[in-house]
């Protein structure tokens, strides 16, 4: 398909600005031929001012309309074809096989979007009929306003242009500009053209969907500080994710961040869990750590073991695998660097021992870093918060306790992650409990005996949790609750039937899942 | 009963401080005297970490315990007896009437957070149970840690120290550590004690309640500074809450603030709706906007109509009735000068026009503000953000437009509300939706043919709206839903059920409403 190279606003192709940047393939850091628009803050303004334009017409569109129109984004996405797959594999070294899954994953939670407007209990309709001395009061969710999300880069799909953040605005019913991700422009552009493509198959205003091309911060901070844009959806970095909030808190009318910012995810490995099981559990901790070159936001990164001799055996055991497995391809020359910097720092410790790796040993050309163990002690990662730096790639460390005690006096100074793990048997059950609490508060998803790595997208699914792992650890950015991002009750007094939305009438035209009168029912009030 | 003018901290009195306060009286503005202590950093500190401490034992409580507590806290608030009202009138003005109602609201909403407890369905428990390459995830609703609480001046029973913020954070399950409102520290104290008496009986931790004085900004910016505080609830001023909103996320670790900072609440009253009723109308009003000396954050204070005959005699109307209603008491200095301040800013603007009051003419010795309308045209409001200030107090500010185009822009151009109010009759139904559906875009309630003071405490209740009426849209500050400002979900993946909590296991041995592989239901898995 023929690339543009421009910026998508309100449906119209717009190429204003100068400055440029191009698509690099990270097996050869080849760059491409086309030039990509850094999007100008006039291309800013425009966007969200079709978005604020947008948001006018959409938010009276019914939950039904809306969900054809995702339905529409998910099919407009699987007939750009195999295209999709081999540019995108071009600009991140990802590979089919992962891209391949990662198509359907992202199709499949558009439409689980759709499916949950269909089924309307999603609005969490509440109904408090008249009583003596009281009114009528009945809410429900609706939504926030334009919102800004920024795509990853780890993710080229389902946390990027249509991806998870995308989707769950779209579905509250909020107009979106997405800031591209510099790493994959080309595929940026192929997902804005099958967004833009379901936006007018489907008549909704074109100001539903632009997308920004920007290799540089300008376009993100013009995008966040922008008067029109009511939320911000973000999954990348600490750092970057940080300065996203830190602007959008220093507006004259600060908006809700949602960033999902990464985290070392602790794993805690019992003694009775490695004398039962240690090759298995190792096997599967090298798999989780090299999968995708390490680069997810739930790479588990910190183990924590007390220290013995099967400690040590199962470490040296990790360590020889992980420096025997392939060095994959990292994303690009970014997160190359950052890798490096980050890994250099933490060795930097006079309490870090690197076993294996730890330098920017690459396959050929490639962008790359060697697979990387390092050890330290509790006491070390206690000293210095520095060391729960997160280490975005192929990357773990492991953190020797003198003791129990000493293991979760660790696990108290833990700071904020998406997830926490724990590896130990059933005749533990009735010690290992205390331990598990203590690390839910750490973390927003707890995994006994399994591994971090894959994020089932189900309703169940919490991908969120305290900070620094996220700004906003009552959200979810995986998982059908991510919805609720991008929306806020309001409550009608003793407005008449006529003027409600269908959801909130008496009749229940919907047959929706409703609490009236604290009884959820899909009955009539 | 006896008080002390001491800090609570953790069952403890505190008065480590030098710098004191005293409660005064508005009605004479004579001042008491028992010195109240400014908390120190040491307190605020102390305080924290009873919290901290607090939250770890706290968190393993079921629902049923903290149920037992809240209830407990209700019943302590009664034991108080008339002593209450009486130290609350002598501190507020606000009179036996409205203290007696407030606290049936205040141990009322209590008691709704316990009954919420018991049901169970607040903690939205939901499992996806283990399907081909897809693991078991359940999650529910976890206590996000030590909240810190702001009481606000102008309701010293429902939102101060034992009220709907202080409710819904110990309901969660969080320590709580209030910053106590200077305008009524006798009420406060007396507060503490019945929280603390609480506390003790129910075996909760000490740390599971604080009480702080302060009479300055200092004790209130360590308290949101301090690490070991995950959440902040906040009652009061836009530029109190703006202040704590900025030092939370300047803080290494930024963390939610809910803050709620009143609104002018804007009417639109139709020329039908005067037509036919606007007498009613106008007496409604008066009523509204004087009711407890207009000190309400849902006071109307913006009335939007077309220009004509009628809606001049309306305001007429209106004006005469405010400028012969009995000038009320304002709570305190702050309100007063603040109020006076206000006003002054607004009446400066060459295109407002002062139809009645606008001088802070007091009853006597008291605090105290003449009932004032005012008038402007809608090209004016749009023209000056600053018109839309909040004037807290008995004040109301009409906006004639030229016609409905004119409204409709003025609608357009309204800030973020608590409520937004329509006046209009049956026959305009046809053409009153729209309207009503882009004023909802700008509040967080909105009242069909009533007014805005008077929020009733029902779960379909929303308390809060865009900015500046708070900080967090998605939220609200009264009713159940109140509870989720300091909660957050956490996931479990594949952990067995003994360790997970009872609300998450397969036999559902609390019998509560959970999700369960898409289906709501109170059954088994």
């Amino acid at each position: 398909m023929q690339l543009t190279g421009q910026n998508y606003i309100a449906g119209a192709l717009s190429a204003e600005g100068a400055d440029t940047f191009f698509s690099v393939d990270p097996r050869d850091k080849s760059s491409g031929d086309l030039p990509f628009h850094n999007a100008t803050r006039d291309e800013v303004d425009r966007a969200v001012s079709a978005a604020v334009s947008a948001f006018d017409e959409i938010r009276r569109f019914p939950s039904s309309k809306i969900a054809e129109f995702l339905d529409e984004v998910a099919a407009q996405i699987e007939a750009l074809g195999d295209d999709l797959l081999h540019t995108a594999d071009r600009e991140t070294g990802l590979g089919l096989p992962r891209l391949t899954g990662e198509r359907a994953r992202t199709t499949g939670q558009i439409r689980s979007f759709a499916a949950l407007l269909r089924d309307g209990a999603y609005l969490r309709a509440i109904i408090n009929s008249e009583a003596p001395g009281q009114p009528a009061i009945k809410q429900m969710q609706f939504p926030l306003g334009p919102a800004a999300i920024f795509a990853a880069s780890n993710f080229p799909f389902a946390f990027a242009v249509a991806g998870g953040d995308s989707a769950s605005a779209l579905a509250a019913g909020c107009p979106i500009v997405v800031k591209a991700h510099p790493g994959h422009p080309a595929t940026s552009e192929l997902f804005a053209r099958a967004i833009s493509a379901a936006v007018e198959t489907q008549g909704f205003p074109a100001g539903t969907f632009s997308m920004l091309q920007g290799s540089g911060i300008d376009v993100g901070g013009w995008l966040v500080e922008h008067d029109g844009i009511e939320a911000v959806g973000f999954t990348g970095s600490l750092r970057g994710g940080r300065a996203i909030h830190d602007i959008a808190a220093r507006r004259p009318r600060p908006i809700p961040v949602y960033a999902e910012m990464g985290s070392v995810n602790p794993v805690v490995i019992t003694q009775a869990a490695l004398a039962a099981r240690a090759d298995e559990i190792a096997e599967g901790l090298v798999g989780s750590v090299t999968m995708g070159t390490g680069q997810f936001c739930t790479n588990p990164g910190l183990i924590l073991l007390e220290d013995s001799g099967a400690s040590r055996d199962f470490i040296a055991s990790v360590s020889d695998q992980m420096g025997a497995a392939p060095a994959g391809v990292l994303l690009n020359q970014a997160v190359a660097s950052g890798l490096d910097s980050a890994v250099s720092q933490t060795a930097a410790n006079a309490r870090i021992e690197v076993l294996t790796g730890g330098d920017p040993a690459a396959d050929g050309d490639a962008f790359g870093y060697s697979n990387t163990v390092m050890q330290t002690s509790a006491a070390a990662i206690r000293a210095d918060d520095r060391l729960q730096v997160e280490h975005f790639g192929p990357v773990t460390l492991f953190v020797l306790c003198d003791d129990s005690a000493d293991l979760r006096a660790t696990v108290g100074a833990l700071e904020g992650n998406l997830t926490a793990t724990v590896h130990a048997e059933a005749s533990e059950l009735g010690d290992i409990g205390d331990l598990l609490h203590q690390l839910r508060e750490k973390a927003g998803r707890v995994i006994w005996n399994g591994f971090p790595t894959g994020v089932a997208v189900v309703p169940a699914m919490q991908h969120g949790g305290p900070y620094p792992a996220t700004t906003a650890p009552g959200t979810t950015s995986v998982g059908t609750n991510a919805i609720y991002r991008f929306m806020r009750p309001i409550a009608f007094q003793n407005v008449p039937d006529a003027l409600l939305p269908p959801a909130l009438q008496d009749g229940n035209p919907l047959g929706i899942l409703r609490l009236v009168d604290g009884v959820y029912t899909t009955g009539v009030v």
